[in-house]
């Protein structure tokens, strides 16, 4: 068994709010003291992080100068050789946004929230930076009545293309990536899945610069499969970014650490990621729970990284077992990248076909036995060690 | 008041395995008699519907002979004036489509599929059918190690691409609408939201051909909002139909009678079909409760129709009322038509405004109001009579 | 139609915090000031509240000398002859209760919990509550390791029979409310729902002196009919207090304004409270949105006690109507009340009965129109009666 | 690392209607033939079961005469050594039930349904069972208007009154076990969780002889923690069976292979049950996947017995890990054993003591950790043990 310590080769990064979070809540005052950047990356970095991530507003945690507390985060990241892969922007904490950023009813607003990012934008570049987060979790209603969803589609398109044009302009080597959310803080939040993220990109002027950033627990909010959703994302071409964290089902954003909530979907997730061509950092955006102290905050920090290292070697313990290569073959899953029309077939000739499909109905598919492999390679009950 | 008496004029129609549902559950019998389709026409004529809509496998509800069972519906629409606008394919019913139509791990079955869908396109067409929906509802998965979810997405694109060149081939006047769904009958269903088949039309040979037959319940199985997701679709130019109902969030499948759902949503609902353009078929796809007889189909099939006109003269009077114009303007739904960014202005020049988010921050939005004025029209506790 | 102006009479009440809310959400600072809770009751008077509630620390808003608190808050209460029905303690927002009062892992935590309790009690009882709530929600864990729930319940059964025994020493006529929630802020709080709360009861030393104050929303969290659960408190004699808010199923908790979430629950809900022997205030526990002003939030406390009037108003014309008792009947409703064996009649009598199921199973039950009734009362749409 | 094969020790029993379910869904006709109870028998025996459980109508799957497929059950359990620990009624498949059994609103039906369970009692009783199962799925509404939910609380607890008299009467040594469901069949079932049913056995005339057998996925439905309501059921000393399955959160109910939905809530659940108290039969209410063939079946079932063996084992190593030992300690989990008050201590004593609640929420619980060593145990990854 391998030692699961993690490396810079990782690609290992984590937001500087994350282990940040003071544990603030909607029935709770904060019971951690504010975290300077500089340590964060300091800490990080000794835990084998590939880099740190930041909202404009992170910066300021403890010192309110914005010069000196970008010179200190950048000293910081040249001591470490930490990187800076993602960046983005508050556009939700202050009240001003409380209808929004980018599809505030407020005109006024709406400039603002582009101003405020095009700010963040250029720092970020000079970070080094290559993806730009944009998470709408303001743009949204809890009144049908308060939002005219179509003109909102429209202004958040116009806010896209504006900064789209923005970043080429600059020449910056920078491409947004939309993060999907369904409710809370708002009500509803506009484009509140991967899918209905993917459909509004191909709206945008420029639509090869916009793809996604995907937030594990996002999703199973709404009870939708998250692997399913990153392998359409894969499939569009789309899938920019990750938020990996846990969560238990339709309620609260819980932003446990990854694994810890539903970890069979972490290992066909992590499963995807390793076999399936995505090659961006792993970016863990979890909130160390409340009752934890200042120093279990590095403990859940490490307890990400562990976890994605654990199962990542079970996904190829996983695909290299011949017991599940023919487990796979006997389900036919390798069958579906097969055409259903061959070459030179057309369709009068499938019409023309006989099929008798009672008898095409008796053949099982066996999923059980592949789906078991699967929860036993997870379980580590596999193998000569499996008894 | 007004009668809410339907006529053939407000486009009401049902499909002919709603009225048809014979009560069988997963865990019961069938609780009613199979229903002949010539009577169901007759029926839902007297009762003031527009049309019927029907997966192949229904017209041979009572007659097993195929010519026969066509030739006694197309009489029936001819003596009742009653139209198809919409027809679709049974692909779920019969065990070989156990893991699916054109995502099936079995290519044989992917191949069956695709046939069974042309020949009963041709139906639709001769019967004058303008619309061919597709719900995938077996298209799925209960196990992650079971689908490669990338290719099944190919090959949803292969069928829908080959479908889509069968009716140029034809000349057919028809469009396909896809139907979402998250979840039942598989664990996890292919493009399980609005978002996700949205995103997915984009990829197709023929994305002008295919649109979305949203459905009330599937979107609230997810907890997603409904009239967000419809807005988004016509936004995309994409509700070619619809499918109305009522559900009591994540949970099974109801399929109840539109409107005894969450009514409010279906208030703001029909205000946006009424009001954004679209000009479809208003659709019913519910199931009348077990408990009912056979005489309460009917009663179940005109609450639909009454609950749905209530709901349009609501909607009319709330738009028409002064003090809600008043509300929509000091809540500012009308300013986010407004672009961001001016005519002629640059990035530059809104980079370069003065702004003050503490001052702005103290404009309320007002949206209780606005929103209680709503609920109050949806309950009739309006106007004079309002106190 | 009456003119749905609330009196001290309807006994509408409101906790200091709803209004006070400042809007501080888990992504967002402060939109609103602090609100004197003076000022409260001044305003909640106005509007025609009968009385408010609070929390220990709710009094301290603006002024942080609790005896002076106190005094200037019952000059509000004598100018005003608002009442006081109720009162609660905060054992959630200090970071003190991170892992819960009563049933913190922390003994000390615990001892500081009852005690913070006790001198609330005292508080309260001299102003003249009658229910004390008990809301545990930080009562729970995230990591199934990390609480001994067997242990948690004995601890929490100690704390209450330990603060029973307090009132009962002093003489209080004063009797406790438990208000159950699933999850938020915890991942999973312990008595999460209605029956939990109920079945934890029988447990205690003074059961008669514990009763529930449930929650529309905390329900519906949980995808629970919120009339059923309340149905089943009446049954047992444990509908303590109850509060009034909406939501919008499972999701984070919205506590939006009562009516502003399912309207038809809140329909059914009302109908009960006054026809099923609840004699209680009708207590509102909401939240102003965030996007609301100062003046707002009058607005919305306005809304909750209007939309209440207007569902009463409802439920007294659906009872009187002829049609709907008619429709009851047909549905055999009544029926439920009659015992299902005879006076007299034994086992015996009932084992030697003929009876066909199959001729049985064809009585229709005629539900979707008892139903659709039921809605078109909601809506207004019945008769002369609509308005 | 043991060879998880189960013997009779285990006590693992099935359902008679779990490995015979013929895959009969809302939206698909039946996809393998029906299964002979005697087969179920044997093949159950060979793969190491302990017991078969039956609804009285599953014995008669294959062979229609009652006498006769008694005696052939009968004989297959002699053959094979296997127990009958428990059986139940079908009280929700013929039509009649449509509107519930015990609570329906046709009085005719309610003593039929009592009738019905008399009849199978006397059979369960004389096949040696101790438990005889309550599902009240059809016990329920979609219309609040529909029934009278304290009516209805009534009629199950007179139902349950009656035949617990009729236990009695016979002399038979059985225990009823309710099984909450919050909904499916109907929109909202009566007790829908473990909380309200155990509150409800409070107002039984013999609540000694009834007890509760919660299913995994039926408290997943409504979001609820499994691990929770079964350490509650515990405490009540109310946990008379249990049924094991697999669920993926609120959405229709799945009834997967036991650890094939949240396979951590699995882990801490086998935790409670061997380390809890509970000494009943571990049976399986689960369905094999409609994708599989008969054989398939059989491969479902083994992999249920198998998991909860590789679960035991791991539960038994993390108890025995000193450093899981270690963090329990530091997490203070078990010091919530200590009751708040010492012994001779008073209120008194209490309110008196001094307590720094600022410093003492400077104490972090480190539940991270604890959580992540509880994972790591899960997935085999810890140290030697790890294989």
């Amino acid at each position: 068994m391998s030692s699961f310590i993690p490396t810079p080769d990782d690609r290992f990064t984590f937001g500087l709010w994350t282990v940040g979070w003071q544990a603030r809540d909607p029935f709770g005052d904060a019971s951690r003291p504010a975290l300077d950047p500089v340590e964060t990356v300091h800490r990080l970095a000794e835990l084998g992080a590939y880099g740190v991530t930041f909202h404009d507003d992170d910066l300021l945690a403890v010192e309110p100068d914005r010069d000196k507390a970008i010179e200190a985060f950048r000293k910081a990241l040249g001591e470490t050789g930490m990187k800076v892969p993602m960046a983005t922007t508050n556009l939700f904490t202050h009240p001003v946004f409380r209808d929004g950023a980018f599809t505030s009813n407020d005109r006024d607003v709406r400039r603002y929230a582009i101003r405020k990012v095009m700010r963040n934008i250029d720092l970020a570049a000079s970070l080094g930076a290559r993806t730009y987060v944009c998470w709408g979790g303001r743009e949204g209603a809890e009144s049908d009545a308060a939002k005219d969803v179509r003109a909102a589609l429209a202004r958040y398109k116009e806010a896209l293309d504006l900064l789209s044009q923005y970043v080429l302009d600059q020449g910056y080597e920078l491409r947004f990536a939309i993060e999907p959310k369904p409710n809370e803080p708002r009500g509803d939040i506009l484009l509140p899945t991967i899918g209905h993220a993917l459909a509004f990109i191909n709206e945008l002027e420029h639509p090869e610069m916009v793809g996604l950033n995907p937030e594990v627990g996002h999703e199973q909010m709404a009870g939708l499969n998250f692997v399913h959703g990153i392998a359409q994302a894969l499939w569009h071409g789309k899938l920019f970014h990750i938020d990996l964290n846990g969560q238990h089902g339709p309620k609260y954003d819980q932003d446990l650490v990854f694994g810890h909530g539903d970890v069979k979907s972490a290992f066909f997730l992590v499963d995807l990621l390793e076999h399936g061509g995505y090659d961006g950092p792993r970016h863990f955006d979890y909130k160390p729970l409340r009752t934890e102290d200042p120093e279990d905050v590095w403990v859940s920090a490490a307890a990400n990284m562990r976890t994605y290292l654990i199962l990542r070697e079970k996904a190829r313990a996983f695909r290299a077992d011949p017991e599940v290569q023919q487990a796979l073959a006997a389900s036919r899953v390798d069958q579906l990248a097969v055409p259903t029309l061959a070459p030179g077939e057309t369709l009068a000739d499938l019409a023309a076909e006989e099929f008798d499909p009672d008898a095409a109905a008796e053949r099982g598919y066996h999923f059980t036995h592949l789906n078991q492999l699967a929860l036993e390679h997870l379980l580590g009950a596999r193998g000569g060690a499996a008894g």
